[in-house]
């Protein structure tokens, strides 16, 4: 047989065991794996470079699934490809499984996990950027995109990116098989809608049959040699092609096949095809930035003020000089970040994402699959625009460091749409997540280079203002830990805070200790995970706990800490002090007053706690 | 003095006010004001139609600052316009005033909040196709982008929209003033990077020089003539134009200048111009939809199985039945989350978003600006998608229903991507939001009604997997409160679910009830407000609580629970039973088990918690 015969056979292979595995588990996404067989049956004969059994050799090409409920077809090439038998493959959505739903990279050739559409184009561009820019070697990457998912804002967050970049490197190829979920897309078999919105965002787009693999076959040539763009085969397809009975059927989404015993009949059978997939060409290895010595984290004086957004841009500075793979990304708010320090010290591992907060985390998803180190930052209020990208890079087994600075009404003036008010609630509910948020600069500089060494997804959170440096340079603050930095054998109510909140309790315990009354104060710095010992030792030692936090009262300082005393067996009463109101414009003291999270409002709760339960004993 | 005079002078005042209002603020963004203020002199002086003195006339315009950080000059249009003083004005910033930082509808000029970059023109969509295709009245909607925000995807999901329904209605000025927050934006002042784009995206486009009233009267004038496509004018500004020390001028952005007064004199001193904006005409009246009798709500029987996902849609249409001013919106998954039932039985009130979340959202907002009741629905776990629209439309206080099915790990086999785990905790942690969880179809419709007459954000999570009807149709379910549906005298332990997890406490109790251990089991299906006063008298009444949730650990149901609890005198051991793994895929009974959420791991906890404590006190 000729190259064409052979792709046809393999087309309806991948087709066949698509059809099976979905079968086998009575669920998946055999139609839309069917549409895109040739596409990818050509791509994996021809184009692709690939060394199955060392998935980690950074030479290798990236196949993302942008369109990650097509997993069928994915599994159905390992199974070609020989990574996998076709027994594991038949382990489609069974329990214990790694053939999961949607990919994963539980399996070794699985990047990041899909699944939410629009997804896996960003990051492939983060790919593609570090292929180009960080590692600098010619790995190419080829992402299979849905028609439907290019609805999502996210996708064209990706075409701008990758258009302003000229990001060569990338392939995209829609499978514009004109059927979503539940109808039509927007633009059906309309390939020129998709091939104009591409080329006005820079890209070279070819529009193609995806059933002709000689068409196939030319595009992808084509994509290979077009430089200075990226490129985007446009293919139309039919959803379920080949099988009569669901080819561009509506209604055939999401569901195994009626009769598969007929569809595998009229598919020709089941075939067993084994592909040679290009492996990775040349020897190139990846580019190492040079460091500069060991980390020398900044240090601040006790006594002075500095915000620990200042501390932030300060400390990743250090990171980038003692490290060659720490890379950083803003959304454009470098210069209230601070990650404009970064950018002036280390311009060749730092990305500017514009204001496009979605695709900002998919570089940082993306330049992590390549071992780099990530850290990206824009108001914590600006991250919530990006929640599904973290949620997903959770799924992705990712490591990346976010942080959102301009947290709480302490900002002051700018007023509520500045404001992150709900996320230290959103990043304790993601999977496996840390949570930081520092009190002082050198607590903040410490926790940064804690960070740079941990897995998961790493939030901190970052101060507007200046607040007092309580802290030496060089202390130790480890992740799960706490500071007691006022405390007595007579302590009768515990504050504690973090952020810009401790210094308010710092305040009120100063206060109150003039009246007499000994209050303990805890700075958790680290909101998730808590220090549950230090917690549960003030819940015995202290008749009263008042937790104050800039934040919304749900999910954040307060239930953090009684998450961690739910099952003592003794707790004292939990008064949480937070943000109830919706915040308007005024100075951050005025704001601090106005929200009842100043040292003002702690003293009277903790008064008020401690005269009553004072009382009751009495 | 000519026309283009007149607007010349105003377009000087506006940015005279604008520099005056930040100067007294000590804050603000008077340059990124001034690029657009010639823009605006010359639509409020001409085109924009709109009666300040009756700013709920449904003839009225909408004129909406998608880059809301441009709020001097949005508030120096008001005072033209003789809606606020030139004292109010100055006020901007300052505690209590209603000239905030960033635009927010304590004004009643102002339909949304913006500030967050890439909402208001999403927005405007919703409200131009409410105009079009509700109310089916000729209002025009002006909207004011900012050149750095074109780089939010969202921007293109609205441009996308605006172009598929040929809102001929919406008019977007982009000001392109070249410069971002940090620097110059992808494409500075290339207009023909936004021209080639939004024309791929089926709108009109024209650019022109954005100081050149002429050239700004004439393309409004075609704006207004154009029928079948949304226009763009793409409009070539300097930042702070007018100024010298700051006209194009990088590091001008959000600060007051440096020298006010110098800067006014340089624009010919402080001006009173009053302008006479134009007053809607014509005496339409916004459409009615047609109803169909009182509410009557879906009923289903005890003893069989329902999901509360279908229960949703049962309900959804029930209320646009009696209901004229319901609207439905969805992201493509109509036949998952059952707004497909909508969507036949009233097409004219069903917008299909695709998928697309952040417009979905974006379509909500805009929708209840003019009065309808929007209803949207996805997966939650792609509400995550849009949380930063849902932040924000609390800022907005909007008053819209979310619905977000497929919740937990309970849909089985498609593994995490789908599985939303963090959906409780990021709609608790939004100002004024109410969450719902209910557990039973019954229930579910009920509780859909009473969220259709209640303010703020409200969120429903459904349930994928049928699940026994326990409840009669026409019980009441108030939102706050609660069922307690095991209870007796002798109870030692209480278990608290919702939703999925109320079947499994009640299996539970019943098993432990075969033993001899009784418990009460709350059904917590208001998760937020949740019920203070049941779930206090079961601390008080039982020696310990178990709360069980298809969710992550943090922000759900247990913390909810905690925190009703936090301040109470008497509190038991509270063991939180949620999601703490990384589930895969498997069978919704396999993945309950595997994250010990199940009725058995339910039996164990309560049983450990019953012995302990006797223990303890034997």
């Amino acid at each position: 047989m000729g190259d064409h015969d052979i792709w046809r056979e393999l087309g309806q292979q991948l087709r066949v065991d698509s059809i099976r595995s979905s079968a086998a588990a009575g669920s998946g996404h055999p139609t839309s794996s069917m549409s895109a067989a040739d596409l990818m049956a050509v791509l994996i004969s021809k184009y692709l470079h690939y060394d199955f059994g060392t998935p980690d050799d950074p030479r290798n090409d990236h196949l993302i699934f942008s369109k990650g409920h097509a997993s069928p077809l994915l599994y159905a090439i390992y199974k070609a490809a020989g990574a996998i038998s076709d027994d594991e493959m038949l382990t489609f959505r069974k329990l214990g499984s790694r053939i999961e739903g949607h990919p994963t990279p539980v399996l070794p050739w699985v990047d990041v996990a899909t699944g939410s559409l629009g997804q896996g184009l960003p990051i492939s561009v983060g790919v593609a950027y570090a292929g180009r820019y960080f590692d600098r070697i010619p790995y190419r990457v080829w992402t299979l995109c849905g028609d439907s998912e290019m609805a999502e804002g996210s996708m064209w967050e990706a075409f701008e990116a990758a258009g302003f970049h000229g990001l060569d490197n990338l392939t995209a190829i829609i499978d514009v098989n004109r059927l979503g979920q539940t109808g039509e897309t927007m633009h059906g078999w309309d390939l020129d809608a998709y091939v104009t919105r591409a080329r006005a965002f820079g890209w070279h787009a070819i529009p193609i049959n995806g059933h002709d693999v000689g068409e196939i076959d030319t595009a992808m040539a084509e994509a290979v040699a077009t430089t200075g763009h990226p490129t985007v085969i446009v293919a139309r397809t039919e959803k379920g092609h080949g099988v009569a009975a669901v080819a561009n059927v509506n209604g055939a989404h999401g569901k195994p096949l009626g009769d598969p015993e007929e569809a595998i009949a009229e598919l020709g059978g089941i075939r067993d095809i084994s592909v040679q997939v290009p492996r990775p060409e040349g020897s190139d290895k990846p580019h190492v930035f040079a460091t500069d010595g060991p980390l020398n984290l900044p240090a601040y004086e006790i006594g002075t003020k500095e915000a620990t957004r200042k501390a932030y841009g300060d400390a990743l500075v250090a990171l980038g000089n003692a490290r060659g793979d720490v890379v950083a990304i803003d959304g454009e708010v470098g210069n209230s970040t601070y990650s404009e320090e970064f950018a002036e010290a280390h311009p060749d591992r730092f990305v500017q994402a514009y204001i496009a907060e979605q695709q900002m985390l998919a570089y940082a998803v993306g330049f992590q699959v390549r071992g780099w180190r990530p850290f990206a930052a824009t108001f914590a209020a600006f991250l919530s625009r990006a929640y599904d990208f973290v949620r997903m890079a959770a799924v992705s087994r990712a490591n990346l460091v976010l942080a959102g600075s301009h947290a709480g009404v302490s900002i002051g003036e700018d007023g509520p749409s500045q404001m992150a008010l709900e996320d230290l609630a959103s990043m304790r509910a993601v999977h496996g997540s840390t949570v930081l948020y520092p009190s002082d600069p050198n607590q903040a500089a410490a926790l940064l280079a804690e960070a740079a060494d941990r897995d998961g997804i790493i939030f901190m959170r970052t101060t507007r203002e200046k607040t007092p440096v309580i802290y030496q340079p060089g202390e130790a603050f480890p992740i799960g830990g706490s500071r007691v930095v006022r405390s007595g054998d007579d302590d009768r109510v515990t504050l504690v805070g973090a952020g810009i909140t401790l210094h308010e309790a710092i305040k009120a315990a100063d206060t109150l200790a003039g009246e007499g009354l000994r209050v303990r104060v805890i700075d958790l710095y680290s909101v998730k995970p808590a220090d549950v010992d230090t917690l549960r030792a003030a819940a015995r030692e202290t008749q009263a706990i008042v937790t104050v936090e800039d934040h919304l009262p749900e999910g954040g300082i307060g239930d953090a800490v009684l998450d961690a005393l739910a099952d003592a067996p003794e707790r004292p009463v939990v008064r949480k002090l937070a943000v109830r109101i919706m915040p308007g414009s005024a100075t951050p003291a005025e704001q601090l007053a106005a929200a009842g999270i100043d040292a003002e409002h702690i003293v009277a709760a903790a008064r008020e706690l401690a005269g009553a339960r004072a009382g009751a004993e009495a």
